[in-house]
């Protein structure tokens, strides 16, 4: 299907530049009609270019939509963080430089690492939350790429691009294979003003940001009773880079979470279910109301 | 607020009562315009009154809903099984009595064994499945009310009727007992054509079907696969009687089960949360997709 450049959208929207702090930082976006924007925090080694649009547009059919590099990554400056508050405090930066007071978020595994982070150094800025395949501080089993059940993915040298996340992000089932395809072909519809790809110092920050998200002192999961926003979380069953188990502890943890777990599905579980999740999300992010629950 | 005659409800609903084989099976009926009616079957010792009619009334208006006592309860006749697959006799003898071919079903504690019993058995009478705060065979923690966290509560001479929903069914926070007590008035709306109450013949049939439902041979939850239907599981993540980790469970081994968790609540989180629970309830019943994501 041709998407008309009058449709807010990931496959056609300009990348711009915001230049804050001491960085400028790349970012997209399009859609609007609400009185706050949605910004998207990105996964592990992820750039502008792999929001998946249908994700990305039918959410920005009813507010504004926008998606950020972090330092170092895609065409924004800087050193890649070896820390979640690192990132943090450049989302925060960019969140200043743009004169956003309040927004709500979207962070997809790595991405809501660092939402939380914000919620918990910077509450004001953030309004509601959405936390799709991600994981508490001290949570288990983080992104431990070099274990046999993705190890397999990540070493194969014929997996390349965006066909490595085919495999990463779905189940080992044909039905989710086959949305892991399609997937991939709707990432690949952006064809111009594409971000960089992000090489191994990338990913070698990121994974010691992981480490390190994985340590906690006193009483496990004690922070979240601090956040009060309501929260949206969400994931696969299936999930081998973030463990479900990680959902439920957010779930049990955070004081106003809504817990909703997919079937069939593995971290990619937001882009198999995209008409699922993006209805399930339109609907929480609606109400003004203080309890998650929608 | 005054109920209307002509509003279906279970405020104001006539019981019936149906015979089909050897006994006589009190139920209610409302509601309409959808090709198939919604079948709920009840928790431990609760009877027709005890649904809350914010439960039953908004997805009565896009559905027939039809209440059911199991044998022995309520004015049906007959004795209460003592076995999880007994209850499913019933309630597949009621259906074949009523001429239902097929139906969804809201299986609520006991409601949802029974249910989860009859899709094995019977698949064809289901087409999509809610289940709330049950649990799997060979699940975690069911339903001993004999631990200290429910003895009190159920020990208590001067908790009656009621009332001792409002601590059991509901977390020991203000917010969740306040929900609590709403929810009792609004069981107390029903003032005449009243069931009469269980006793302690019930507690001990059921007390014991909770104990066989425990026992598992072979791999644990392995029969859950088998289960075809789209299902929503929902569970409070405070839930004392049957923990969420049994939902978690249900969610990982059906092969096509959303889970839906909701914060600040117990077993009775689709009282607590009516409006969020029959939102999405209802829109878990609207498709005919063979797929549980909506």
């Amino acid at each position: 299907m041709a998407t008309s450049i009058t449709t807010p959208s990931n496959v056609t929207a300009r990348t711009q530049f915001l230049h804050s702090g001491n960085e400028t930082y790349a970012y997209r976006r399009f859609g609007g009609d609400a009185p706050r924007p949605l910004l998207c925090l990105q996964h592990f080694m992820g750039t502008l270019d792999n929001w998946d649009p249908a994700v990305t547009d039918p959410l920005a059919s009813g507010r504004e939509v926008i998606l950020f590099d972090n330092a170092g990554i895609g065409r924004s400056t800087g050193k890649v963080p070896d820390t979640v508050a690192g990132m943090a405090a450049h989302a925060v930066a960019f969140l200043d430089g743009l004169g956003v007071a309040t927004c709500d978020v979207l962070g997809f595994s790595l991405g809501g690492l660092v939402a939380q982070h914000i919620a918990l150094e910077r509450p004001s800025l953030l309004r509601r939350m959405i936390l799709v395949g991600t994981a508490p501080r001290g949570g288990h089993d983080i992104m431990h790429i070099e274990k046999p059940t993705l190890a397999k993915s990540f070493q194969d040298p014929h997996v390349r691009g965006y066909a490595r996340l085919s495999t990463v992000f779905f189940a080992p089932t044909e039905s989710s294979q086959a949305a892991g395809q399609a997937f991939v072909a709707r990432l690949a519809q952006r064809t111009d003003d594409l971000e960089p790809a992000s090489g191994p110092e990338v990913a070698a920050a990121q994974t010691a940001a992981f480490r390190e998200w994985e340590q906690f002192s006193g009483e496990r999961f004690a922070d979240l009773k601090t956040i009060r926003q309501p929260v949206l979380v969400v994931n696969g069953v299936h999930d081998e880079m973030i463990p479900v188990v990680n959902s439920y502890s957010l779930g049990e943890h955070l004081s106003n979470a809504v817990l909703l777990t997919y079937p069939d599905s593995g971290h990619g579980s937001l882009f198999q279910f995209h008409e699922s999740f993006t209805r399930q999300a339109a609907a929480f992010l609606a109400p003004d109301s203080p309890f998650a629950p929608y």
